[in-house]
């Protein structure tokens, strides 16, 4: 029989990381853009303060732990007082991606009964398109003063956030919760059927945010300064909003602009050290960089994620501007990051085209979660770098179902993340494919991101995107669709040229579409679906 | 009503620290001094294996979850792979300070009922000692090959390690424990009492170990080697045996060589960029350092604790070698580190003098740990700085009641210390006294440890003691005990105008004994209850 250890028993509360920084690193600083343009600079000791203000608001507008309150918003420092006012008093904190269709939108927080909503001014005319059919929403609370509110016509609970929480008193008891208690919701942005919630727990965001500080993963410090890009209404920004404040990691939060020059602008003004974000940011910023001749010269690295990082970006960021770049992988399902790449002390002496490629791998699991992948039988795989298989994950801060569903999302234990990846002897980890984007092609299979990877590295491509398509000879083979840049011009055969030489020659997609452009989805991933939908028949054997 | 969040529950296990290693990191280095001398080289991919094969062992020997297995050993690679075998399988692994009197050992191995005691050669003369006086080990296992195992006259169950594991597989399946299950039991080394143990949870370890590897506390990482000279058989080695595994850093173990010349010589060697230890330990390497005239080139920092750093020592490590000093406090009811000084950005703008001066302090918390002072009746003091009274602390590492005990350890849920401390607004403690020894003087309290530390700054002088002695006036007055270093002379009246012109002259002591050497214990702590019996009359009024 195990002896029972004899240790305290503390709970890991998303209250406790608002207060361990309040006392220890209260004026530590967070810069925020307002909705309405200017920077704000506030501190910890602040932060703690007004979100202790707002819990105090929302329990006298009658919310009670278990209520949800939702959020249409930026990353600003309102939006971050509400995260901690919110989770801390074991309410649950429901972010939704303003990217939805209102449809969708309406759908989760009619699903998450959601009580209140906060959100931006630049989301007004989207409020004022789904309010009347959001009964449960007692107020929308405009993150902003009275000044900075905008009207809403036909929406009449319209309230704003500094009038509401400016009556209350800053001291509140955050209540002691057991840490598996739900903090914080976010739903899939699924392209079939309705969303799907994922109810993240205290305990979850606490092990991810304190795995996120580690030097090998996002490296937090009271040295550094985080600017994070990915949105706080998206897999809770990486946990960047709690890593921040349980390392004291100075702030710096972009608002609205995301745009290359006002990013660019906010990096170097508040000497920002490292960041986080998907690839089109980083091409935006980077092509304002090249353009007005500009460096990063506080800049130690960013991470990114949410889809490839094109290797031409990779080498841009680490071998013309001295800014190392990590790639993460993560998704709803798994709170954050879960697996991130990095450069060990001897990749360091390789060659700058083999570092490229090893930090271009989604990388090696963050302690707290395990991986592996399997085959269609659910047969683990070997970690030899070539067997592709669906990735499964398991660990601290991974979905167990789904919300408001009695079944468990789970195969023996493990998520299936419907991705294809390959797992090598060192643990690193490369997404392949999506399941349901894989092409299965003559019993092999083919994957609709390398070759979208190999056909964007022609200097003529600006997008492109790959589906399978029925063959009655092979079961299906690759269409390719390419988006070309402006004023560039290609021929099919080119380009399979091209691609011959990159790919195995099996890959060589059968066919090539030439469009002005991809449809892309509210995480900013392209919808394959509606690519087969609308191309998707029979190729001719 | 809180929602329930919808995360997998999975536990923290040290099981699981292994099995990330061996995965991710299986060819990094572990280089381990052997008790005979040489440096052995293996892997965390080889430390994996080996642990399997020695819970096998174990099992086969007919140990079971719940088992006692003491250690009186060295850091060394054999003892890892103990410390992993044997929380692994749900023992417990009981780390034994052979620096305790021979009867103390016999009443900690009794008490924890140990089955197995694993040891170091060079404790082969006490093993000798106390065997006949454990009947409840069943066998001493020497932590070495057939070769360098001694015969112990007496002692018929002696076996050597390499043999015992030799014939076993190197796969096992590691039980999925409870969280809270004892991995690991450490006494204090009482003065007064028999030893008392703390039995640490899985979960204490693993969050110990994960918060230790952020940049701010030891900063682990895979670019990094670290160096416990912390010795396993005390507080975990600061839980660095673990981090280690947890963060891919290669890990240098000193075996028993702790001099400063063997310590040099194997930092130079090896490239350690980081290392923690005891004052005295640094005392000595720097020692070495100035009279061979050399450099640490690799050594990024140094972690400091147990007992006060000297401010001369301090400066010189970062002054004159560019090492930087953080200052960690804990205790072995702590698992580990629970607080760690460090210079903010603003800091390392500061005077030399100003930044030793605040690297000299406790620290802030680690993340997952809270602390307050509080006043003879319990109430809490300001954070101000300068109000000092009993240092509490609570989190997810600290002990909540002895082994063996059916009662708390614990007042109102939070550990008394027994040390006296401040804490500023910034969060920053710094430790003035312990409870035991603070002197009560006029109503007022005069704190041992300043004074020693006044009285250590003195060029002549080498080791400094201070205790309170009676007095039918004041209560209680200062006496100074010192250590002169070698061929030096010093005058009562010399020693004390010196201290007049550092502390308040009521601080002054009543009086100064010169001695030749001070009392030190099983943890290199001068044993003040020595001093006390022998010295600690009443002084004439």
């Amino acid at each position: 029989m195990p002896q029972p250890g004899l240790m305290m028993n503390r709970p890991l509360l998303i209250s406790g990381i608002l207060e361990h920084a309040a006392a220890q690193f209260g004026d530590q600083e967070v810069v925020s853009r307002e909705t309405h343009g200017p920077l704000h600079r506030c501190t910890y000791a602040d932060v703690a303060r007004r979100a202790r203000q707002l819990a105090n608001a929302l329990q006298q507008m009658g919310l009670k732990a278990g209520s949800a309150v939702g959020s249409i918003a930026w990353n600003n420092h309102r939006h971050l007082e509400a995260y901690y006012a919110v989770s801390g008093s074991g309410m649950v904190m429901h972010t939704c991606n303003p990217r939805l269709h209102p449809q969708q939108l309406i759908y989760i927080i009619n699903h998450a009964e959601d009580e209140v909503v906060l959100f931006d001014a630049t989301f007004a005319p989207l409020v004022q398109g789904i309010a009347a059919h959001c009964p449960n929403v007692r107020a929308w609370v405009c993150l902003a003063d009275a000044a900075h509110t905008p009207a809403i016509e036909g929406v009449a609970n319209v309230r704003n956030y500094e009038d509401l929480i400016a009556p209350h008193g800053s001291s509140f008891d955050w209540p002691e919760l057991d840490e598996t208690t739900g903090a914080a919701l976010c739903y899939t942005s699924g392209t079939t059927g309705n969303p799907k919630g994922v109810l993240y727990s205290h305990r979850a965001i606490v092990m991810n945010a304190t795995s996120a500080c580690m030097p090998d993963v996002l490296g937090l410090s009271t040295q550094e300064t985080v600017l994070p890009v990915v949105p706080m209404f998206h897999i809770n920004a990486w946990c960047i909003p709690y890593a921040a404040l349980l390392s004291g990691t100075r702030l710096v939060l972009p608002g609205p602009k995301l745009d290359g020059a006002s990013l660019y602008e906010l990096m170097a003004s508040e000497e920002v050290t490292i960041s986080a974000g998907v690839p089109t940011i980083w091409m935006g910023l980077i092509q304002h960089a090249e353009a007005n001749g500009l460096r990063f010269p506080s800049m130690k690295r960013t991470c990114v994620g949410g889809s490839a990082m094109p290797m031409a970006l990779i080498a841009k960021f680490m071998d013309v501007y001295g800014v190392e770049v990590r790639h993460g992988w993560g998704m709803t399902e798994t709170t954050a990051v879960a697996t991130m790449s990095n450069l060990s002390r001897t990749d360091r002496r390789k060659p700058a085209a083999e570092q490229h490629a090893i930090v271009a791998r989604q990388g090696k699991v963050v302690s707290g979660i395990e991986i592996k992948v399997v085959d269609e039988n659910g047969a683990t795989l070997p970690r030899d770098g070539t067997s592709q298989g669906e990735l499964m994950v398991r660990g601290q801060w991974i979905v167990e179902r789904y919300f408001k569903t009695d079944r468990t999302a789970l195969v023996d234990g493990w998520f299936p993340t419907g991705d294809i990846a390959t797992i090598d002897a060192d643990g690193v980890m490369t997404i392949r494919d999506r399941t349901k984007d894989v092409i299965k092609s003559g019993g092999e299979w083919i994957s609709s991101i390398d070759l979208e990877n190999a056909a964007i590295a022609h200097p003529a491509v600006a997008m492109a995107a790959v589906i399978g398509v029925k063959h009655p000879k092979w079961d299906e083979r690759p269409l390719l669709f390419v988006v070309l840049k402006p004023g560039q011009a290609l021929e099919k055969q080119e380009i399979l040229d091209f691609l011959a030489t990159r790919v195995a020659k099996w890959w060589v997609p059968e066919d090539v579409v030439f469009l002005e452009s991809l449809p892309v989805g509210g995480t900013g991933k392209v919808q394959k679906n509606e690519l087969r939908q609308k191309y998707g028949g029979v190729f001719a054997a």
